[in-house]
Formats: structure tokens, sequence, C-alpha cells
């Protein structure tokens, strides 16, 4: 078996993906061009389909579905929709996702249950701060009833099921993380509850929550995913550049906060260079998968020039239909090959082991075992 | 007609580049040098003979200098100019100029007529903002009148013969663009007009000015470009980035502001991915196309990772000799060339309708054709 | 003999490496994988081994060693350590290193005698400006005495056998260097002096060092060299980004300071674009030659989009073992010749000039030449 054929054959955990959508969807042309862009809905569609990403899913779609090769893009019935996820993710061999809970798109399906049965797949999931922070301000009338409520929460996100949490700081203010007084997180949260505003964007109040949830995180070894670079228009990239984590990096990186870096385009440099100075970071390149078609080689190349083999993840950042997971792997599998056809001298099983740790044993590892199970394995 | 031979035969509408000059100049040799590098005249010519643009402009004027390829860097009488500059104007097909008549070299050529005489194209311009200004201000004794001048002036730029406008905010402070107070902008106009300075480079003023001409753009359905990234020392390029313009995209983008990012690299990957999220941006590579020679594929390449082929337009940045627009022409055709080739799984009429889009008809639709026009042509 | 061959012969002037180490250093294989990254000693030792570098140091170990083929990093005897050290430094030519004296490995060989005779190659010195003057700190009491003394040691680094000057402001505070008043200096000083610390972490006591530093190294025609973009966990990289340097190089460049840009990944082509509009600046891509082995050839044509050859430096950035500075070498070599293959109808001869230029004689002239003699030679 040559290392194309080795990559192809690989079992593939998603460490970062969403929600898919209904079968019976009646736009699902529209929907499926929606979704092969991080544009609001207000972008023209006419530009979403000059884009490869729509060409690639519409390929996608026509090499997969069996009934009709020139109207391929028609609402399923339930059953029609089973088949057709089960051929797409086997096809790629994709053994888990972990959904991030915290964005859900129009006619979902939230049920982890029925989403595996649609799949195929096994599911876990990701428990976004941001969110639970706001559902809990809703529920609770002072700072210190909210902060205890979302500790607790937060502390018992293991037992509920979860295997990580993920931050979008970088939706709301950026990445200047930094450490804040209580007082002022005080403050903030009764400015916040009188705004009349359910939508948590105080950078002082994001500031204090990830500062003060990083010791639970650690003690529970579990991962905080971070936003980082590309994303919809709500995002302002130029705060979104991961250097700017640095003072945060220096004071839990090395408490063994372990901290993942999603997307991370235009910055796959910048988060490359950081995986390889910190400890316990890790980072992927998921979104580009997708939605950068043409250049998945070549991001996955630079993201590649400083970080270790043991630092770098697959994930998709995929989410409402199956054409978005597939184009993403069978994206990644190609980068891969041709990634690691260029290399020299390196033997072939130390290629084979950097493309399991990247496809999904580093993943395990961080998501599903014990930082100390993972020790005492060595 | 293989896909390259239909490259190069697209007609090319340069939508952003500046004045020839004389054929008559005597230091032929000095000034194509000097204009191969956007380095001031106190930069060592010696330093820019040793970058590949000049020796991509020798190799042009070589090929069409006709009369002795030992010496093809004499002055030129009239007629000969005319005939050299037709031979290169057509051999890349070019069909319309845009000049920014906002830049003057010296011994220019500022007759538009002569201008389409010597070259064989059809030329329009584009109205530089600033400059405008600037001229206001030393015939308007206050704020009150001059900024009624130059909004009428600007409300009257159709009329007057331009296609669209060009800020360099990015040459004056940069593009952190932001909305101001007229109270501010009075103020700031009385210091500029007490300063004895008749350059504007006043962040609260420009702010004013761009925000406040707006939604006269708007109404004339006329574009707005941008000086972004790469520019001459004396622009600083760490507030060039066009991630700092989000503020003003929010607001005007929406609005229906058509709005041009001009040369962008290095945050072309920046641009590429605003014009895949904001309606109404579009942008250009301009001036790497002739003096990044060695890299026109690479950063086309990226430029296009995430942008729609309908945002993304071909421009020179030429200026002074043809030979500048011809090396543009010639490293972008070759560019896209390879691009294209590189593409699978797209039908050959689909990627003729991106080139032919990039080349001319984008371009055509935002400068010559009034945006209600489009929509009703669909 | 073909470009490829030419390039293998050229002699390399290595303007920026450090001390080695000595040859019976126990833990040779744990040290020379540690400096095959730019982590902490903290760092884990597993995930340095699952980096290229790591693999390509290990490579040339053992194709240098020929003692024992499977055990190939193992302590040295004196002699051992010269023969092993003599045939890597001559397999690539080396000539000449330009030692930065201001970092200090463990175990290391200061003496300059002795590391020419383990190396068998000619070795000059570099002044480190942050560590005279925090040297000179603990020797003087007050800001006058401290600023006569550091003044007067610049003003004789010449005479004491220094051929340039480094600043490390990136690792201290960042790359905004600006103009300072003189009692603003005085006043850091007293802060520092009574703070206990011997770091100098300041950025007015760095600016004021720097900005009056500079008019005796352009008197004296001595190169200052800055830490640029990558570097260990201690750097702020978004701190340093060569583009905010523009009102030293505004005041300097122009009035003949030579700024040599070391490192600069990711910034290398904000590097280029500096080295393309200002006069007596330059650049290298150092640290990714030996440490980004995947990446040299793009980094090198990226560095290279804009910049004349006439400014872009061969150097290795490396320290502790002869195989960082053999792999720094052999990458880079391999780099530069597939980059002039690539080049299009430039003569083989013009390419060769540029080679030599990029290998030794640039720096060559700056480092080692008077800049009147220079001159004169013209």
């Amino acid at each position: 078996m040559d290392l194309a054929e080795f990559i192809q054959s690989m079992p593939l955990l998603d460490h970062h993906c969403h929600y898919l959508i209904s079968a019976d969807v009646k736009d699902r042309e529209e929907r499926l061009a929606q979704v092969s862009t991080e544009a609001d809905n207000n972008y023209p569609i006419e530009d979403t389909k000059n884009r490869l990403a729509w060409w690639s899913f519409k390929e996608e779609a026509k090499n997969f579905y069996k009934k009709d090769d020139q109207n391929f893009l028609q609402p399923f019935t339930r059953q029609e929709y089973i088949e057709y996820n089960h051929s797409i993710f086997k096809r790629y061999n994709y053994q888990m996702l972990l959904i991030d809970t915290g964005f859900v798109p129009a006619n979902p399906i939230t049920s982890i249950t029925e989403t595996q049965e649609i799949t195929g797949v096994t599911v876990r999931t990701i428990y976004r701060i941001e969110t639970h922070a706001e559902t809990w301000m809703q529920k609770e009338a002072d700072f210190e009833t909210w902060w205890k409520a979302l500790e607790n929460d937060v502390a018992s996100a293991k037992e509920n099921g979860f295997v990580g949490f993920k931050s979008i700081a970088a939706y709301r203010f950026g990445l200047r993380l930094k450490k804040v007084t209580i007082e002022n997180a005080r403050e903030a949260f009764t400015n916040w509850k009188e705004s009349g505003s359910t939508r948590l964007t105080d950078a002082v109040l994001i500031c204090f929550i990830l500062w003060n949830l990083a010791p639970i995180l650690v003690e529970q070894k579990m991962p905080l995913q971070f936003h980082v670079g590309y994303g919809d228009a709500d995002t302002d990239m130029f705060e979104g550049n991961p250097l700017l984590m640095r003072p945060f990096l220096n004071e839990w990186s090395v408490k063994g906060l372990i901290v993942v870096l999603l997307h991370c385009y235009p910055y796959h440099r910048e988060a490359g260079y950081l995986a390889s100075v910190f400890p316990n970071l890790y980072f992927d390149t998921s979104l580009i998968n997708p939605l950068g078609t043409a250049s998945v080689e070549s991001v996955l190349d630079e993201a590649l020039e400083l970080a270790p083999y043991s630092r770098y993840l697959f994930a998709s950042d995929a989410s409402t239909y199956p054409e978005m997971y597939g184009v993403a792997a069978r994206r990644f599998k190609e980068a891969l090959s041709q990634h690691f056809a260029k290399l020299r001298n390196i033997p072939v099983e130390q290629k084979e082991q950097w493309i399991r740790m990247i496809c999904y044993q580093t993943s395990t590892n961080l998501y599903l075992k014990a930082r100390n199970d993972r020790k005492n394995e060595k």
C-alpha cells in the first residue's frame, strides 16, 4: 500500500464541526450554496457561485447522488438522506465528530442520537463558553450567582458529556486576552445585565471568564478551543491574530492548559510558530479545507513549516450538509498525501506515524483520554 | 483554441493606472529604471537594477524596439513613440485605461486625447479625492464653503467625465477609517488651513470626507478605490492593512458603496477574504503584476483562495512608459493561464466566463455601467 | 559547471550565528534536539522530535559521522570534534562566521581562537547592544556616566575587533522605535537601576540608546542588525513586525545607517518590501534555513519577490553544534539553486553575480570594508 492509499484509509476524528440540517429542506441548492461561504445571507448568491468551494460542493453532491446525475440537489426522504450521508462519511472513513453545539443553523438536527444515526458516525459535543455564559446571565440576578452557576456548569461539563470547550472571544472583541480584576468584571456584568442585550461582547468580562475558568479546565484535563482568524464577516480578523494571545499563553500553557487554535488562516504560519514554542498548544486549518479548496495544500504546507506534526489536527468546521464534510476530508487527505510525498529522507514508518497523529490519534488523546492516562501509556 | 491562447486574446480593461511621459525624454534608461521600483529617486539605482522588475522591463523594451537591439532604450520621435506604444498595447489587447489623474510624473502627457492617440487605447479618468480636497482648501476660506465645494465637485464628477473615485488615505494616515463629528472635522480643517501646508494628512478630516462622500457615491453608483498595502516608502504599510477598514465596510458595503481595494500585497489574502464576505467589494493585485515579476502567479493564487472570481480585477498600476503596462499584462496573463490550468473539474466554459470577468467584464460593469442597468441585464 | 554546482562551490560568509559548545558534552542527543527548535527546555522533547528540523539534524549527523552509522550522536574527543567540524564547514565552503557574542549556550566555546581551530573557519564578532548596556549599568552609578561609558564602548568597538552591532529590542519590547527625550531616558535609567533587575526591558531607554548610538554607527560605517520576527517564546512576534520600524528607518536609513533585519519570518515579505524602498537596508531569512527545513525555498522566493538581490544575505543563526550550520547551508544552497533555475531570460553571468552577492560579497562589503572603500572601488 503506497502512502496515498494509506492516507485514504485513515480514520478521521473531526474535532471541530457543527450540526447537520434536515433531509427535507426545500431550498437545498440555496442552503448548500450558502454554507459554501462564510458570507452572510445578504451576500449575493451569484458571487458565492463564482467561488471554487461551490463547484467543489456540487461535484461532491454529483459524485454521491445516485438517483439523478442532472438534478442532484433535491430534498431527500429520511431514508435517502441516511444512505447518502452514510456513503459520504464512510467514503472518507469519518470515525467521530466533535460538534460545537453553540451554533445552530436553520432546520437543524440537534439530536446527537439522530445525527449519529444519519451519519453513521459517533458524535461527542463541545461546550461553547460564551453561549452558556449568556444563558446563565438570563437566569441569574447578580455577578456572584452568575459566576458560581457558570463555574459549576463548566466543572460538570465532562459529566454532562462534553469533551472540550470553545471560546469565540475573537467574534466578540478579539484575542487580546489579559488578566482583569473581579471588581472590573462585576461592573461589566452589571452593565451587561442592565443593557437589555443578551449578547456577551464585553472584553473585560470575557477575559475574566477565560482567565478564571482556565484552572478548572487544567484540573479536568480538557482542551480549550479558540476561534482564530478566518470566519464570517462578524469577526474582526485584525484582532483575531493568535500572536495577540501571548499573555494568556504565557500564563496558562505552562500550567498545563491545552489550547487548540481553530482555522487560523491567514495566521496559520503564526499558529504553527506558537505550536512550536508553547507547550500544550495545538491547531488546525479547518474551514480552509472545505472552503478554500484550491489552497488546502499550500496552507497545510505553511502551517507545518515550524510546527511539530504532533500538534496539527484534522478538522472540517463543516455544518449543514454532508458534502461540506466530504470536501473537507477529500481535499485534506489529498493535501496530506502531497505534503508527505514531498518530504525527503524520512522513513515511511515515521511518515505513517505522523499521519495517524494528524488524522485521529492526537485528537483522541486530547479530547477522549485524561492526560494522566496518556502519560502512563508512554 | 486552448485556454492559454484564449487568455492571450482577452481584451484588458486596466482599471488602475497612471500617465505616460513624453517621447523625447533624454534619460530614458534612468526613467525606466526608476519606475521599475516603488523606491524614491534617492534610492541607489544599482540596487534597483538588481531587481527582477528591471530585467523584465529591459526584456520588454528589447522585444518591441525594432530599430536597434543593442541600444533599445533611446529617446523616441513622436511618431516612433506612437508606433512603439501601439505595438505594445495592441500585443496585450489593452482596450481601456482608467487613469488616476492625481499622480503626475515628471514630463507627463496629461492630455487624455494625446494619451489615446499615443497608446491607441481609450482612456477614462479617476477622481483622486484627497488631491481635489487640497485644491479646494486653497480656494475656499472656511470649512463650510470648502465642504460645499468639494461635495459639489464630487457630485458632478460623472458629468465631468470621471468614472470612479480613489482615496489615498493609506498614504496619509492609514486605513483605520471611522465616523467623526462635523465639529471635529471643522476644527481639523481650520488647523490645516492655518498650518500653511497644502498637504492633507489629518486623519479626522480624511475620515470625515470619506464617510460623508460615501452616500453621494452610492447615489451615483460610482466605485471608490482605496490604495491598500504595497506602495512607495511614503506609505505606512502596517496601517495599510485592509482588515482595518472593517468599520467603514460594515457601514457602507451593505448600503451599496462599491469599494475597490488596489494592490493589496502583502495583504492580498486578507483582501480576498474581505471580498468573500462583504457585498460590493472588489480588489486587484496590481503593482505586483509589473514589479514583482517572479511572484505574480503565487500572489494571484493566494488572492483567489477565498475570493469569488467575480470580485477580482486586472490592473497594472503602470505609468511613465509602455513597458510597464506590457510587463504587467504579460505576467498577469501568464499567471492567469497557470492558475486556470491547475483547476480540476471545472468546465472550460465556466473558466472562460471567469477569465472574461477578471480581464474586463467586471470592471466594465463597475465603472462604465450604472448598477441599475446591470441589474436589468440579468 | 552548471548553476547548481556553481552554488555548491560558493564560499559562505555567515553574518549571523552563535557559539559552538564543547566536544565532550554528555547529553549530545538532547542538546542537538533542543537546538533544533526555538522552544525553551520546558517544551516536551517528544514534540521537538516530531519536527522536520530534528530529522534534518539527525540526517546531517549521520552523513558526517564516520565511526558508527547507528550511534552517530556520541560525545567526541577534541580531535574527533575538530575533524567532524572541519568536514562539515568545509563541505559547504564556510569562509567566515560573524558570531553574536551576546548569547551564550551552556558548555560554550567562547574563545574565538578555539572556535576558529575547531571549525577551520575565520571568526569575527558582533556587539550586542542591550547586553553591553546591561553590563555598564551594573558598573556605573548614574545615567550620565553610564551613557558616556556605553557611548565610548560603542565608539571603540571596531578597535576591539567587532565588525557590527545587534539590537534585540524585539525581545525586550518590540520594534516600535521612536525618538525620546533625554529626560525620559534618565528617568527610565534611574527606575531600572533601582529595580534590582539587570535586565534592560524599558522601551524608552532602548529607544534612547538606539536613536543616539545611530550617528556613531553611521560615522563608523558599521551595520546595525535587528532581531525581527521568528525567535524563541520570549519574543512578542506581533510587536516584531519590521513595518513598525518605519519612524526609525525614515530617520536613519537616509542618513546612511546600515540596517540589517535578521530572520524576519513570517514577515519576510514585509522585510523584502522595506529593502526595496529604503536605502542601506539589508535582510536575511536565517533560522528558517536550519529550522524550517521544508520551507526554505518558498520563504526565500517570497523574500525575493520585491527585494533587490543586492540586499539579501545568507545567514544560519546556528549555534551549539556544526549540524545546525550544515543544515542551514545545505538547505539554503538547494533553495538558491531552485530559485535561480526558475528565473527565465536572465543571463547566467547575471545570476552568478547575484549568487555571489548573496553568499558572501554583500556581507563582505557591509561588515569588512569601510563604505568609502566600497564607493572608491566602483
